[in-house]
């Protein structure tokens, strides 16, 4: 049997979607950044918090991937962002497919920045690309810190990893951050870590400068 | 076309795995827990208390699934219970073939109760049978009062709910237990539930009543 040699990369159903949001978001010049954690690491109030200091300085829209429900995208309705809510009902991550429809469904020509919040989830999500500039990892201190150790492919995949609720107790928590920060980046020496409390504010203000520094590159690589 | 009704379920490689696993449980007469939860929930921590605190009483076993890492098996095994640790380097949940394969290294004679604990991911596993005879959810006070609505399946599916870390300070943890019990309850008329901390020891003496009572019965269907 002959053998063909296409020279070209096959791209899944998934990548292709992906490649379709990239080119989409990039001619707009948005900055879309894909938040992936276990459920209850405090995504969504990174995110309303986010939004209402960045009010003025940045347009943020929001992707809210969701099982069941749409509690997440009612908190960042709130804030008056404009919001779409996907639910996968029972899928175990966002696809690039239900991204696209999503990006159909927001005003993309008048924002600077798109968070999609996946699903909670630390493992799935990592596998599938949504067409995203970068990847945010957040991991809480009730987690425990041997977590980049177990789960370590999205903490090698991400560009900022959020260590968020620095406001609870760190006695009772066993909670080594340093332990994180090592173990973080001896599997992505270029990640960045902001320690956070998106409950209380504290030490925001450094993630926020990552941000919007990152919004602006975006814009001006065009 | 002429359709033959073969009047017989085809099952899939993992129900095959699961029924033999089911199989060769109940002929030992052990009882077989498979628990779910989110990354740094306290699986670990419970189990370990749980073996210290019933030893003499019953028997026990684990098979600990992870994607990387024998961090957690270390510490079963320094309560001196037979593990084994399965690795699935990427998968987000465990399989009935890795179970059986476990099972084969396990002292399954002189067992009485085995745990499996699952990859830490609160969607994937569920969705997988293992041959257990139950399942046990467990939520951590941090995690937020939210995940049986956002997550249904896995509280739908389990025996037992533990509310793990009721030794954090309530008010810093806007968890509402009533608000988990009732949606829990909606999904699932018939399950379990304990708020516990692992940690401290409080209030785990109705979680090992349950266990022991489980184990009991399982022993008398024989």
């Amino acid at each position: 049997m002959k053998k063909i040699n296409v020279g070209k990369k096959i791209l899944s159903a998934n990548e292709q979607y992906a490649l379709n949001n990239s080119k989409l978001l990039n001619e707009k010049k948005v900055l879309c950044l894909n938040m992936i954690s276990s459920p209850g690491s405090g995504k969504t109030t990174i995110l309303t918090r986010t939004i209402n200091e960045l009010k003025g300085k940045i347009k943020i829209g929001v992707i809210e991937g969701d099982i069941q429900t749409d509690l997440d995208a009612q908190r960042i309705r709130a804030t008056e962002a404009p919001v779409v809510q996907i639910n996968t009902e029972g899928a175990c991550h966002l696809s690039a497919a239900q991204v696209a429809s999503a990006l159909e469904n927001l005003p993309v020509d008048g924002l600077d920045l798109i968070f999609i919040e996946n699903v909670g989830n630390l493992v799935c999500p990592s596998a599938f690309e949504l067409g995203e500039n970068g990847k945010i990892v957040v991991l809480s201190v009730a987690e425990g810190d041997d977590k980049p150790a177990k789960y370590p492919t999205i903490f090698a995949k991400s560009k900022v990893l959020l260590i968020n609720k620095i406001d609870l107790p760190s006695a009772q928590m066993d909670f080594d951050i340093e332990r994180v920060k090592t173990d973080a980046r001896k599997l992505n020496k270029a990640i960045e870590i902001f320690p956070i409390s998106a409950k209380t504010g504290q030490s925001m203000n450094d993630w926020y400068k990552w941000l919007l520094k990152a919004a602006e590159n975006q814009l001006s690589q065009k």
